[in-house]
């Protein structure tokens, strides 16, 4: 048992239902994100040992995320042996940023290194959206596959689960603004109407597909006349507060376009370059100043690369143990 | 006046309301196609002189597409000559392959080049919309709009108009096979209901991102899987006799997809190759033998160039008349 070997894995945060491509289209920011370390031991089970950046979490192994997907993961392989794991959360809970999602992919990225890498990016996936499951009833790729492949990613299908990276280096830099006011998914998804009136439904498609050819011919300006979502914003930003406000103040400082991200209440807008990235977040933090709401904001390049091992010791034995 | 000068012009036929592209995303065929001649002359006012290869459209320019285009653009231009146009028809009407279209654009473009070029192709998409609106009582893009610029060609919103050509170079084939039956295009409308379910809204689109992905990444495996249409498809195929048998027919002979062309009743399919696009023709074929339904079939390639110019004389006075 080479219980002395680790790795530790990280994994950023993500932006789903990115405009019109509601539940379809994410994409992976460099940070924030979450890390997860794992080391086997000789006792079965798995043991979560600290979790460090935040209050609250469960660290029962059944409740918590890296849990859950480390023990299905196990178990597919039928493995007896245990594993300790740590959680170091880079990012806040509830923010809509995929914060469950950058766990769970750091926890199934750094299980599989640790095991010698029997599992397919594909199959990884499908390991954290057991994480997605846990964490909202609803096992979700949109958050995972972005920050598992990097880049933007979509989901065109879950049945079977198709999951394509655009595999297009962007130069592309995204502005975050997490209003800190709590927002549960189940409300933000409750208000959405399970009807799309057709004209709508074709404006969206019409949108989506010039985001698609925007994003992989890198049109820019293509990209900005197609970052709308004419269906869900105008439902779900009622619930954040200032975010016409905030959006608008985005697009005047040069953003090539904004949006709820995930299911809020972060907002997020793309840029073009870093220092349009970072006037925007001037202008967006400005909307919320004396508003006697507290804001985080993040400026991110939308890199090409999502989870990666940042650690890892191998001991070797001389003799097979 | 030069009227000794004329041009005349080529315009394909279209398949618009690619399976998930409803409305949004339609592209070109190198054949059948139309063909308009166009020479100015002295008197004003425009005149259809000749109308080939089909019985009773109207040769009243302002009830025949190609007059109506040809009138709107001398008109934005001051001009008070005329013109004296023909339309030699390579193609049915009604069939769902842009026949209004075709002859809508290869007005535009002969007009055009008869002016010495005063509209760019943009607006030559505008004029030819014209021709749409006369044909349909709707000024809808997505048969114009490849006829004049070839390939794959999204339009992507109306308000204002913004047309995407795709710009990839493809190597893909299509096969279509047009049943003679009546089938009038609003009647194919009107049974379209306004409304969306939000779970078929989400596939609609995420199979649309992923066309768009596969046709732009060249990814004829991802263009496969997301050729489908859950949505439009299964309302208005009833109309279609034998839709279902000749989609999975065409399907069974190694088409990447297949769907309803236009507003129907022609169906198409996309191969990779021209043997299996033939192929895919004998099996869609086969279907309809001994239906009692005649079919006519075609197979072409999509090619990268739309509208072109196929004569053109050129009468230089020795001093300006």
């Amino acid at each position: 048992m080479d219980n002395n070997n680790f790795v530790k894995a990280y994994a950023p945060a993500t932006v789903a239902n990115v405009c019109c491509g509601f539940d379809v289209l994410g994409f992976a920011l460099d940070a924030p994100g979450d890390e997860v370390w794992a080391r086997k031991t000789e006792a079965p089970g798995i043991t979560i040992s600290a979790i460090h950046g935040i209050a609250g979490l469960s660290s029962d192994a059944k409740e918590n995320v890296i849990g859950v997907v480390a023990q299905k993961m196990l178990e597919d392989l039928n493995i007896t042996h245990g594993l300790e794991l740590q959680l170091h959360k880079g990012m806040p809970v509830g923010s809509g940023l995929g914060s469950s999602a950058a766990s769970s992919a750091a926890a199934a990225f750094a299980v599989n290194a640790l095991l010698g890498s029997p599992f397919t990016t594909q199959e990884l996936v499908m390991y954290a959206m057991e994480g997605e499951r846990k964490a909202s009833g609803s096992a979700h790729a949109d958050n995972v596959a972005p920050s598992l492949l990097g880049g933007f990613v979509l989901v065109r299908d879950y049945e079977p689960l198709d999951v394509v990276p655009l595999g297009v280096p962007l130069e592309l830099y995204c502005t975050i603004l997490y209003p800190q006011i709590e927002l549960k998914t189940s409300l933000s998804r409750s208000i959405l109407k399970q009807e799309i009136p057709l004209k709508k439904g074709i404006r969206q498609w019409g949108n989506l597909a010039g985001l698609m050819a925007g994003l992989l011919k890198k049109d820019y300006n293509l990209l900005s006349r197609s970052l709308h979502d004419e269906i869900f914003e105008p439902e779900r930003s009622v619930l954040i507060p200032l975010f016409k406000q905030v959006k608008e103040a985005a697009l005047a400082a040069g953003a090539l376009g904004a949006g709820i991200s995930g299911s809020g209440p972060s907002i997020f807008a793309l840029s073009a370059t870093l220092e349009q990235a970072q006037s925007v977040k001037e202008a967006m933090e400005s909307v919320y100043a004396g508003s006697g709401i507290e804001t985080k904001t993040y400026v991110s390049q939308v890199p090409d690369q999502g989870v990666r091992l940042v650690a890892q010791s191998t001991f070797q034995p001389a003799v097979s143990l």
